[in-house]
């Protein structure tokens, strides 16, 4: 089945890499015509997911993921149409040049092929992630969390239909409609026909895609994000930077999970800090020198340093040093994104040289990390890993190169 | 003791990260110094190597990669220099732009952090890993192959200690030295301290590495490369480029491996290629057409299609148009180099847009693919996927990039 599927997309990505950046866009708009044309059914489908989902005792929070409204309909169809909007990467060659034998050498921009996305329960997903390959002429074969089967099949139906009726191929999108574990595990090995998996998720997918994948994959998601408050800092700008990062939404991979405070200003910086989040009935787990500072910390184990809470709870660290800052969270930290309040020339760059993660910020929240914010104008998932994309990734990340050279009878001496 | 090596090696990726470009460089010719002062000790390992060799019946070819001199270490040392001539990619910010809110932000060109190597028995892929991993300030652990391991002992202790004199760190380079299978599988997965896995060697070196690792890994190497002559082809440009790219060096993965002929050329082309090819005394496996047009055809089975000889074998298949060409290739080829032989505008650009390889040619050999030929001064592989490098990799395909950004208190509304 898994192989018929395989097929049948690298058969599409075939048909995809002819049609121009006017097809593509033209079968967008019409995508996003259709699923507001068919909203009824994939309304229905929805509803279907959301009953299982109730009496499966699902989670409030799970099910509002889940949940598909007429309003949210209408913004994932605008979002499709934002796609369409977007610069087309694909076709643009980088750089030619003339070697002295007269070959000329350039390289194209070109799809990836076949893209496999492995996400939960998100029906928004289905549609963002056909939207963003599409546009980048890939076909995608998408494997969604059993709990939204229904809806996901009433939404790439709609969408198949949509691209047959615009003349493109409706296999550029597929959906894997047995949602047992055992095909999400061979699915990640179909080398033949998959070129890149992509998985979006929580840490406990991303880990299964990692240990079990033997086509490439993008390691997405988890944030362990640091915010180190250095002897230099200006607490004007910590305390609002601390706030926006660690409370202004806690289940976000960008949030910040851990401080990192510098002893030379610990004293004065730790009292506004726990202020602040008692305030917001945070939760600090610090170190001796923390709890010493402020009766709010309770102690740390080892494992908090580590921990992406997503939650209510941050742990706190005192360093004697930029030096111990640096290696407490290159130690400690998931590679997503860091951030140093400063106001020291040197210690700025050196944090952000030597800090190894995608994003790396001075006097700033580290929410910011994202495809939008960094004006992408899309974002399939942000990156922790260091090959081929890193940090938030757009529609370039969705795109592969050829090299092209054109000759005129060369041969090698 | 992989975690240790692991340990040391990440270790001294941070200390990289401090080195200047002159401190590369300057470490870079003490290890070509080095190399040439100590020959007599490195030619003695690789003397043992050499007898173990002899004694295990090992084939003269693979003998020959097997064996050092004089002469060849001295090659290998001023492969070293001219490393050093080559532009240090890392630290360059590829675009800073300022968004709405006053946030910098660029993307810096990072090092990778720690590169694993797994190759065979040619010691001169021991120094050559290191010095562009070390040029783009990476840590290399290397796992070479056991008929080597004498030769590669002496080579990396030499380098060690040319970079502890030089005040470089020298666990940049690290040798396992246990080549026990079940070592080299643990090395390939070993997430927590290695970025990257390069395997270098044949086919099924690079299949277990693809099918064990979960490092991410570049695939690199085989070819099944093909040369098209399409109906409009010049076969005065077409015969030479035949003799080029199949009979110039049989052992290596550029080489022109499956011919592929339009129908409407082949009785004026085929005889020629065929005379060619007999005089060099390379076979021609052909289908039913091909056999039909010349007696020096023999009959081809579906399996040869898909094979990389690297010996005085080519396949050939007769086809209708060049659609069929492209399905033809698309289907057999490892994605490595392929080449139209062409004077139509048309089919030249269709070819180079419908093939799905890492470098497309029209009228040259597929003997050009290669980093030197291709201008980069160095290559540490040919990847033939589509993720993070494909094609020639010279130092850039051992560099990430993270995102540096600026701010002044900015937060996320």
């Amino acid at each position: 089945m898994l192989n018929e599927l395989g097929k049948r997309a690298k058969a599409a990505s075939r048909m995809m890499a002819r049609l121009s950046q006017n097809d593509k866009n033209k079968a967008l708009l019409a995508v996003a015509d259709a699923l507001l044309a068919n909203k009824e059914e994939i309304l229905a489908a929805n509803e279907t997911d959301m009953q299982h989902a109730v009496e499966n005792n699902m989670t409030e929070a799970l099910q509002d993921r889940l949940r598909l409204t007429e309003a949210r309909l209408e913004g994932i169809a605008e979002g499709v149409r934002q796609v369409v909007g977007l610069d087309d990467p694909i076709g643009e060659v980088l750089s030619m040049k003339e070697r002295p034998n007269g070959l000329m050498i350039g390289q194209k921009r070109v799809p990836m092929g076949v893209i496999g996305i492995i996400y939960e329960s998100r029906p928004n997903v289905t549609v963002d992630a056909f939207a963003l390959t599409f546009k980048t002429s890939n076909a995608v074969i998408l494997r969604g969390g059993s709990d939204c089967i229904h809806s996901n099949m009433a939404l790439v139906a709609v969408i198949r239909k949509a691209l047959r009726d615009a003349g493109a191929p409706e296999d550029a999108v597929l959906l894997i409609e047995d949602t047992k574990r055992e095909v999400a595990t061979a699915f990640m090995k179909l080398n033949n026909y998959v070129d890149l998996l992509i998985p979006r998720g929580g840490a406990g997918l991303i880990r299964s895609v990692v240990e079990n994948a033997t086509i490439p994959v993008i390691e997405t998601g988890t944030g362990n994000c640091h915010i180190f408050v250095d002897k230099d800092a200006d607490l004007e700008k910590a305390i609002p930077i601390i706030e926006n990062a660690k409370l202004q939404r806690l289940g976000v991979c960008n949030a910040c999970e851990s401080l990192v405070i510098h002893k030379d200003i610990a004293d004065k910086a730790l009292p506004l800090i726990a202020e602040l989040l008692k305030k917001n009935d945070c939760e600090i787990r610090g170190d001796e020198n923390a709890c010493a500072i402020s009766d709010y910390v309770v102690p740390a184990s080892e494992e908090d340093y580590g921990t992406e809470y997503l939650a209510k709870i941050i742990s706190a660290k005192i360093v004697d040093s930029l030096d111990a800052a640096i290696e407490h969270i290159n130690k400690y930290s998931t590679g997503h994104s860091e951030s140093i309040i400063t106001e020291s020339y040197e210690d700025a760059q050196r944090f952000l040289n030597e800090v190894d993660s995608a994003c790396v910020y001075v006097n700033a929240s580290t929410r910011f990390t994202d495809g939008f914010e960094f004006g992408f104008g899309a974002e399939i998932g942000i990156s922790t890993q260091k090959l081929h994309a890193r940090g938030p990734m757009g529609l370039l990340a969705l795109t592969s190169t050829k090299y092209i050279i054109y000759g005129n009878g060369q041969i090698r001496e």
